[in-house]
């Protein structure tokens, strides 16, 4: 294990400096995360004004006096470095540390994350404090990982971060010819002759050269994670042992968080679900399970659920309470997706400023006779009971592929639904049919091995990089199901159209057919889609937003289209190629139409649910494999619900058997092992 | 009375400047005035380009021609400072008197209101302008009061302001550390080390330090009345005793209006409904009877009506022409609410601009025989015959909290529903109750006293300021009917969130409990209030957006939650406190709530009906009090409507009595007198 | 015939520059366009970083080998002017020939249409260019006309404009005096002392003086045809006899396309309809129909179809397919509306950038075997068969009035409904009655004559120009028929408001009424228009949005309001004047209405249907009259549908009688002769 801690990590974000004046707050808050069995906290994280609150004047007694006290209680520390905001001395001195925005002026000093992760001088100040940091605290041995920063995100338009970019790109196309050529330059007149014609994509300027756009994002993710690395190395050199991570937030869009992968120690993240939203808490569950398994499936390793709110958050469009059972519910589903800690913003409310309603630990009341404390309070109690799973992780046996930069390509090209191509939604339905059927699955971006898996589901693949294809084929070849749909193959790795028929990179071959003509349909138009032979349950199933035309070579039709003038086409596909299979999905299909389909698709691969039981709409389960395995059955309906057995269980945590029927209560979660 | 002028003023906006060309349409002016029986204009706003038509060039002689004549024909003369809009020659030579942009760039020169308050130069030149109208018309017997500037507003971000900004803190705070403290700087390292570094909030800033935010919104409010301060004593330095008013647009966001108190000498405002929106205007006519109480609260005294629409105007979405009667009615709601005048922008129709289509007493065609004219005139003809009502007011025992700068903070706080708080909504909501009662209230802000009031309702305190806490306590204590709601009392006045327990600053004690959580609920969720014991008339009523979970200490519950989570915790409570009684109500609550709580406190308050009858919903009644006492009886409905009346009342204007069935026409205004 | 071609041109945009190294591509394009019946190709659109790579130095060859290639093999030649974008080169040395926008910034490189057209820089390059290509090309027998830019559009801010805007406004008003009077610059204190002070119209500045916006707007469109011209004499210079056009785009708002009138011998443009969007296909086909009529009347001649998709487009919302036939009926209708071309955007996609993947004839796979290619081929052999078509064009005898400054003025004034005036819907809907009845009609502006008509339709012509008042009286007392409507001469050609009544200039005594008010409907509400003595055949119809309160002195009443306060007063009128007779619609109706109204008045007239038939809903005709008169039948439906013929008709494409009835398949065009 990558954190040298027996335990799963209970406690949250903790800002001591703006209590400094209060010894009193400070001591009871001892007193209160013992009471709520918090075994660490997260501290330094927008500290820097305190720790440096002249330039060159570090301040960090106050900081090892917090640590020494924690640690002295039992509780360890998560050590943030500073850099996620700056000390306002520091923007009004040297303006080059702020960024400047996409209409390219400067940005005034304020918020966080408002920092260019170019600038020489920022990058410089930073090593400073941070040197400090991990020269005084870095073998401490209450602190237990490095929080670098923090939510790394965001975009600058600098010159700097301009010049960077023009770098960035002579490494990658070595000429201004390959880049004109990748770029497809000639249309529009839009050759360069110079590399300083290059500019970063804004409104004002260029926005429509896909490729330009593309790379942007890419140097984007590059200079953002290097600022990550660049972090990590300075605390490195001074406090070689200590493992590092950066919390990411809920994010699909902006940084490829699959590029940290080789950064850090450890991945993290942020979780914020809506909870409450819907009176159906599905919906909330299944999108949560995918980010778990996005973020678990970087490194295919245990990870830390860095933040999360005990309550209700303070920016969402409406501060929903959670109900009773959520708050358990939510931190259980975690720790089976592989979550190794329970974490939260915050321990204890800010009086002032932005988050100051954010939900927390600790009220601005003080006491510990809440709601919210008394459930905090009974997470840690459980976590303390189930250190024997700490070492354990889902081992999947399926995966979605989803991919960022195939994501920013295919939102950026104006195609054939500008209304809205929806490939994150799409992804995410895929997923919510091995959700309900109970079957754990890594969602993995192209740049993943397909090693150990036995059914790869691959929708809307449009740009193909990092081999993608040819490890497709191959794991096709060697045995493995494929299911590949519409929009795949269309755009190499600089977004330039493959030619002489798609899916382009000898996708053709694995599917068995081409694609001639794309569909876009409005919202309220559809199709339909009609099994052929009962291939499928149903006798039909509605198609919308996007269907394909295809002609097929040595594939075999399973299903047609059942109205407008391609009726009667091929909607859904099957191929043999090598010893696997390689089925193609032709339209935006209904969830009923993914369920069904993955359901077969799942036995055709022999994966096995999770749990071997009849798992009613709402429960899910997955497995943590390690030196105990247990199954964390999940309840989100908020009604008793009872699941059929078809194995004999015995609850991890009472130690005692299960009978076949076992009943959940509301939320409920419990945790079985196989006799 | 404040205005010399011993008659309701009956005239508007007029701009002889547009057409000295034609001598023949300014004749027919004052032919048409006297036929509409005009008794009143108001000349000079936006004049400037014609007042001083080059740099230090004055040319007062042809608004004097005007002023005479009107003078001589027996119209008298409200006289505007010009400062509303700046000739043209000043921005370009001076760009310093131009406004500067959220985004921090200067204006260009153009429309109205697009100038600096704080600008010396723009001060300078507005103090010669004024300086030169007061001393050749301050002594005109024919000029009856000063017009400030035109709907004083908006904001200016330019160095100048920033730099005022920091010296208006300065004043406050005393400190930085108070000033760092008070906003709560140490959230995300934003303590401020020098003055210099304090910007005003801007999108490419800072923009999430509530402190900040609530002090620039006040600063800004601050430089507009002291602009407007500074106008008032140049006119005054040359003409002493002429009276000064500025005209109020009807905003509850930008500025204010409560701190002009002590700088105008009569408070007047600019009234445009959205008559005929709906068919039914009774939406209408409570929200303009909201508007009119809060113009005549911020002195308790008669205002003006500056300016209204005689017929459509033509900046809303859509210009509905008014329905026969609308006009009459109007018009008489404003006296009834206690305005002194009835005024009209315009008197005739600009040939062309940005106004041309505004409506206006004459229009293009020129004649006396439209429509509107006539209705026009029909207002003057019966204004003429109230001169014995003009020296009263309403004079209420009710009044509804409303306060600007609760409201800012409300709004800017990320809190428990981003999607809409709805104070102001929430606010008119209780003020629809008392108008459907005919109850008339006035609507104070913070500052106010609370003394001849016999029930205050204070709904949504979130900020506690001007020692309201006290007030209410105190008002309670002696006898006073208190209603509180959710989200009161969370915070102090700089925004920093009150420890140990809400409502804070001791209004905990005053209602009698505390409040532990609050649940934001989405558009379409709701819960219910169940009335305890026949407490109120109905079984149940709908909650939404907003539900508190309350722990009674001394308070007694009258209603329950129905639903969720918390079905079973007290939604309306009473607490005994001192010989008053405080209620507080948990959550948001329907119109049929607020209304059947609202009959019984004023039941509970001994506040009568201002007319004792039986009001059809639709029909409202308000009385002014003077040497003569008189009851306006407002039908807002489209068909004839009967009221019953429990007492002997007489036809103010016939002198007839009235039986106790009294039938009043579509839209009609009938004024009784008791007998 | 303007083009020395006796063909229809088949054929559409090609970029060869972006295939140079693909010299296989470029042999195969030949074979396909034989292959697709295309004579033509149009090209050097865009090309310019090619022509000139760097600057001064011109590279010709490419494009002479193409052009030599295409001819020798029987494929003519469009050629562009490179302008539509220039190199980076360009934009990176001299920024002058950038845009600056609505926000006084610069743009920076990048997009198209990104130039300055004032900019004397730019016009030097552009000239240079233009010269070195009309004197190796403009000789060329394989070229046909020039291409000038490419759909020009769009607005700079630049000093340079706005001193060239001050240079033309002061050519207009001859002296600042005149220019204050037509803005009414009193109005808020806006008169101009001195030339400088006049700028563009800009959110920062002034945006609210009409007067100002109007002639903005005016000047935008005089310089960017101004450019056009300039761009016409420099081609002509080097080659006097090649006809010129330009293609515009599919755009009501921006450049008022009539005022190129002059400056091309043959107009042409981009035709882009939304086929698809519902399922009812006849809404599109009818708007279509009225931006060929548009097109078509500005010379009142045969014009160019340059771009059409000949299948879905990339930049739409969605792109549907288009169902079979579709593209024959769309392109036959261009025929029958007077097209002399058929041409696509585009020959081949684009490998790359930002409209790879709009439809084109040849796609990224390669082959002819597609739906799309033999499409097209179709197109291509039915033009061939039509020779004797090409010198007919439409003539109608009804004109329907459509003025874009009239546009401008109305929907910058504030004024009755700012929510939406509707004008160019208001023009549609009429249009739309006489596609449902099949009688052709010109759409003109107020610039046009009205020699040949019979009938003219002059909706909401709010703004009186160009003598149109008096063109509209001369028309009507020489015994045409008009139909004027609510909001009818209200403002001279400065967008002042004419004084003494309105529909003012004479229009008042053409209709025999007075308007007095008009009243603006939110949406939703709605008043009813009685026919009076059955005068239409239905007993009421619905009115929404404006209605306006009249007072006829001769003209008689031929239908009343049925609701509201204005009940009973006149809503459709007619006025003997003359020899004619003036019919005034005081309302906006719906489309029954205006339906019922049209064939009442083409009766009138003695108009009758280009066809003699019952033509059901959605089948439409038009006549194409010249040496061969022919009309195009075309059903706009996806089913059979049957028109009872009143006269023996021959189909010209068989030589064959038609019985008469006469079947149409799904979206199918028959052209049919008189015998």
């Amino acid at each position: 294990m990558v954190l040298k801690f027996p335990h799963f990590i209970h406690g949250g974000d903790y800002n001591p400096e703006q209590w400094l004046d209060r010894p009193d707050i400070l001591a009871r808050d001892i007193e209160l995360m013992k009471e709520a069995h918090v075994n660490s906290v997260s501290v330094g994280i927008f500290a820097w004004s305190h720790l440096e609150p002249e330039e060159g004047v570090f301040q960090l007694d106050w900081l090892e006096e917090i640590i020494d006290r924690l640690y002295a209680n039992g509780i360890y520390t998560v050590l943030a470095t500073p850099s996620g905001a700056r000390p306002l001395w520091m923007a009004h001195r040297y303006p080059e540390v702020l960024r400047m925005s996409r209409n390219l002026t400067r940005n005034r000093p304020g918020v966080r994350h408002n920092h260019c992760y170019t600038s020489p001088l920022y990058r410089e100040k930073v090593r400073l404090i941070d040197t400090a940091l991990a020269e005084r605290f870095g073998h401490h041995p209450g602190v237990l990982v490095w929080h670098l920063s923090n939510e790394l995100g965001g975009q600058c338009f600098c010159p700097l971060c301009q010049e960077a970019f023009r770098g960035w790109l002579k490494d990658r196309y070595g000429s201004l010819d390959a880049l004109n050529k990748a770029w497809w330059t000639d249309f529009w007149s839009h050759r360069y002759s110079d590399w300083s014609e290059i500019e970063a994509p804004v409104p004002s300027g260029e926005t429509s050269c896909h490729g330009l756009n593309l790379d942007w994002n890419r140097f984007v993710t590059h200079q953002t994670v290097d600022f990550a690395r660049w972090e990590r190395d300075t605390v490195k050199a001074a406090a070689p042992d200590l493992p590092v991570t950066t919390n990411h937030g809920e994010s699909y869009e902006s940084i490829n968080y699959f590029k940290y992968k080789d950064v850090v120690d450890i991945v993290s993240w942020d979780s914020y679900p809506l909870w409450g939203r819907d009176p159906d808490e599905r919906e909330i569950g299944q999108n949560t399970a995918f980010a778990h398994d996005v973020i678990r499936s970087i490194k295919r390793q245990p990870f830390m659920l860095m933040e999360s709110a005990p309550s209700a958050t303070n920016w969402q469009e409406v501060s929903r309470l959670r109900q009773p059972g959520i708050h358990m519910l939510a931190s259980m589903q975690a720790v089976a997706h592989g979550a190794c800690s329970v974490q939260y913003f915050q321990w204890r409310k800010s009086r002032g400023a932005s988050e100051k309603f954010h939900g927390a630990v600790v009220d601005h009341y003080g006491g510990s006779d809440t709601r919210v404390f008394q459930e905090v309070k009974a997470v840690g109690e459980r976590l303390e009971k189930l250190d024997a799973l700490l070492d354990g992780c889902p081992r999947p046996k399926a995966a979605i592929l989803y991919d960022w930069e195939n994501g920013w390509a295919m939102n950026d090209a104006a195609g054939p639904r500008n209304l809205g191509m929806h490939y994150l939604e799409t992804v995410m339905a895929h997923h919510k049919a091995f959700w309900k059927l109970g079957v754990s699955t890594d969602v993995i971006d192209m740049e993943c091995g397909l090693d150990g898996y036995r059914l790869v589901v691959a929708p809307m693949a449009y740009l193909l990089r990092a081999g993608i294809a040819d490890k497709l084929r191959r794991f096709c070849e060697d045995g493995g199901i494929v299911l590949g749909t519409y929009w795949t193959g269309i755009v190499d790795e600089t977004d330039l159209c493959f030619l002489g028929g798609t899916p382009g990179d000898g996708l053709g071959q694995l599917f068995g057919l081409r694609s001639e003509e794309i569909d876009g349909l409005y919202d309220g138009q559809y199709n339909l889609l009609r099994p052929l032979d009962g291939f499928l349950p149903r006798e039909e199933y509605r198609l919308t937003e996007l269907c394909e035309l295809c002609k097929c070579s040595t594939a075999q039709p399973l299903a047609l289209y059942g109205r407008d003038f391609y009726e009667g086409m091929p909607a859904l596909t099957r191929n043999a190629f090598g010893k696997g299979t390689a089925y193609y999905l032709a339209a935006r299909g209904e969830q009923a139409l993914l369920d069904d389909l993955t359901a077969l698709l799942c036995r055709e691969a022999g994966i096995e649910p999770d749990l071997d039981a009849d798992l009613p709409d709402g429960v899910s389960a997955i497995r943590r494999e390690g030196s105990v395995t247990a199954v964390f059955l999940q309840n989100y309906l908020p009604e008793e619900v009872t699941v059929s057995l078809r194995r004999p269980y015995r609850d991890f945590e009472s130690g005692e058997e299960v009978g076949s029927q076992l009943t959940l209560k509301p939320f409920e979660v419990r945790i079985l092992e196989e006799r």
